[in-house]
């Protein structure tokens, strides 16, 4: 076969052991990561925002990373979880969202406690939260709208990074918890997990915990784990590792002139025909 | 402004000097390729359709190549070159292709004399070319269908990716800028220069001629130029960049369980926030 | 539930009776033929095109199609059955059309043997078909392409549409039956059921026939039902309906200089809200 | 020519006299208002949403709203106004939707002074509307984010639907006026025109008013006119005529087993294929 059938991100998780997921925002960058051996791909915001060359503020609609999401998931058979900000809008549009992402085929999204129109995590200091009961209610009215058992609502705070500390962060995720989130993530911008680990500490509920180490580099996935994640997620450094890469090898074609000097540094063809599953394709024309 | 004007391609090939192109296939890769130096960005099928992981094969559609072309367009200051493959079809897609891309503020495309649909010129020995009067025809068409004076058609001839040889693809060409084409691309998928160069020799017709110097990388774009080239096309060399990048970043990320060992080879999130343009944007908010 | 599930096409015809099926080609429409009784919806590749003005000749885009088909099946609980034209060019296509439909939540899907690109069958007397043997290699290959079982392909002859007769039509649907195709469709533009009725006659193999009395308007579901017919689809009628609404209305208020004429013929806003399903969607933000 | 030119809708102010807009969702809709003699298209977010059966709050997204304006405006000589709700968010949101409005060839949009997500102004008594001021500069950024003269942005206040009176309505129009909006509209549900009439009694600015008497249906265009209002918008009464048109057709069908019954209320396949512009498109593949 050539575009496969998937797991679902709670059968992933289900199989035990730190599920480890890499961000992307087309698939091809989604078939990197499974190849990798990443367990799902994360469909992030800033990653497609930045690709569009669009600030991470919720400019880019649902429609957009929907249609990224499926594009990714249609390419891979580890699951996609769809970073969807801040849920777009209030109780109907988290509903509208689960029906839409459900029936396209994605099997896990995101969805955190700030308002919309959101700024980036790692922008700014006036990162400004929804009331917890209000977005408990709608992971609530969520995880009532969708239709099969394998779907799956992760509830994200930014309770750290709006600087509400930890007491906060850990009200709030035991209330989405409460609400039926069937994971909750706590999102950090501090350059040391302690804030995070600290969290981790502290969880009881046996509801998985993803941790997004970005700024916290150093943090060994296999500690994270120990410490009580469940879910890791490298969320965006493809998408840098690509600019580096774009921009040394834009900037050596025009330096030199050509690009004799730059084809030790990039993909053979048959590297990228192989990525496209040429051979299977040009069997069928047989 | 933050998204900006640009002017047609028309105009940038009226600058004179050799018009140096960079393919992508997002608005991050267009606004790198711009940001480079180079004069316009080419909207790439192979790259776009990489990009989804499916072949270059006729798979994606218009419609999909439309949208990756207005996307690069929006995010630059530098006019975007389509690729339109083999056109979609006959007469009918022809003008449809040129109302639809015109309207979109895409300022110049190019389209084959392959058969719909086509496979990847680097891919295969059966490429097969429609009748070149029939081409002619369709190119006549596209040209009678533009409702500005800047629109410009690029007519590509895969007569040497076929093995037809260099007067098939003189004559070919010739007939195409007779039915009005603005430039025309001959394509090769030789290891040098030289059946390249051997067109361009013959080449008396005053339209341009672009050259894609994908599999003879060491020409460099002054002898090119010298040559008779009036437009030079990498291609896809930044999208294999890319794959390269990533492969290593998710390939180290897993291997060490932390990211604090690829760090040094990835973007800041300060440089992606300024491709994004945040500063500006944020300004808007104040 | 506010957007619900749906039983696949196959459900639907293993019910027995026949299936009567209506034309659409947004939401709405589709919404509407099911409550007025329709057990399917068929997304018109004829409507789509005309409700973006454009003839029905492959201009619109698999992406086009697909995205129409989509919107319509979220809506209803009634299967879609997606008009593919002819497949939207050779094998590869064809698999790919079935990943996207299939993994898009459509379950049956509608190819006919003519020529890429297709111009609409009521239209002109040139009519060109594909070589039945290599339609059904397609038809083959899309059929290895699904990865369900409830994954439908109904095969569409032109044999009657392109004057090749009776014994042509049979000759083909039964290649077609013969490479897979899990129903027939035997397209007709005379003014009676003359033709379809003695293709129905001649039929002998367990694999459902559909009929499209497009242009034989008297013909009586129980009566094509008795004749064979396993499938009859009321291809644009609504359309065409929607095209004198819009007309006598928009007539009517110019004429006029004002709606107070046409509010006997038009539906009420709470009708509207109704069909949107507002009451139950309000309900969620309470 | 296939697809047209067309003025912007600030040239069709600029020839004096009422101006009349009907509403539309496609661009088959379009055509026909344009056929039938409005100067402009209103793409309805209420129709569009209705088209998808969604309710007409904040559900769909610009994106989904933009497609539609496109579609209209690639197909019809007049200009569409772009109906773009609350403005899709804030400051940031509004100069997005500038840059993508008018990059893609719409040249009016409309913004309202309600709270995202909005609920459609019919439903409901708890409408809240945004800060006037926080509004005007969202008016303000949108005026500084278009590159050209011609983009024109309509600022309509809900004060009358929120209930908040006439004085209210006019200095906020006067605020929106203040800050650069070309025109402003407004919305009233009363069922008669009279505070609408009482708004344009005392409105003594130099930017035209807008009207769109949903729920005064009597109120003569002229009269409208002659009371003050530049430009009067028959916002949706297209949808409902189609919705009557569908439900009376398939329900015919469905009742009578053929469609014999339903021929003289549905266009015939020729006139289909003249709004479809076949016979021009015809003569290209000639």
């Amino acid at each position: 076969m050539i575009r496969g059938l998937h797991p679902s991100f709670r059968d992933v998780l289900a199989r035990g052991g730190l599920v480890k997921v890499a961000g992307a925002h087309n698939a091809l960058g989604a078939v990197l990561a499974e190849r990798a051996g990443f367990h799902a791909v994360w469909s992030s915001s800033f990653e497609v925002s930045a690709a569009r060359c669009l600030p991470d503020a919720s400019l880019l609609t649902m429609t957009d990373y929907l249609e990224a999401a499926v594009h990714m998931q249609r390419a891979v058979g580890v699951p996609v979880v769809a970073d969807c900000d801040s849920g777009f809008g209030n109780e109907l549009n988290f509903a509208h969202l689960v029906h839409e992402y459900e029936a396209s085929g994605i099997t896990a999204v995101c969805v955190e406690d700030k308002l919309f129109p959101k700024m980036n995590s790692f922008v700014g200091e006036d990162q400004r939260l929804v009331d917890a009961e209000v977005f408990a209610r709608r992971i609530a009215v969520a995880k009532q709208a969708q239709r099969g058992e394998d779907f799956l609502v992760i509830a994200r705070t930014e309770a750290f990074i709006a600087g509400l500390g930890l007491e906060e962060a850990l009200r709030r995720c035991h209330t989405y918890a409460d609400a039926g989130a069937d994971a909750v993530l706590v999102h950090s911008k501090q350059s040391t997990e302690v804030e995070v680990a600290a969290f981790l500490a502290r969880w009881v509920r046996d509801v998985p915990v993803a941790v997004v180490p970005t700024t916290y580099p150093a943090w060994h996935a296999e500690d994270a784990h120990r410490a009580g994640a469940a879910i890791v997620i490298y969320a965006n450094q493809g998408l840098r590792a690509q600019v580096l890469a774009l921009r040394h090898t834009f900037g050596e074609i025009v330096r030199a002139g050509h690009t004799a000097g730059v084809e030790s540094g990039i993909a053979t063809l048959d590297d990228i025909f192989t990525l496209q599953g040429l051979e299977a394709w040009r069997k069928l024309a047989r």
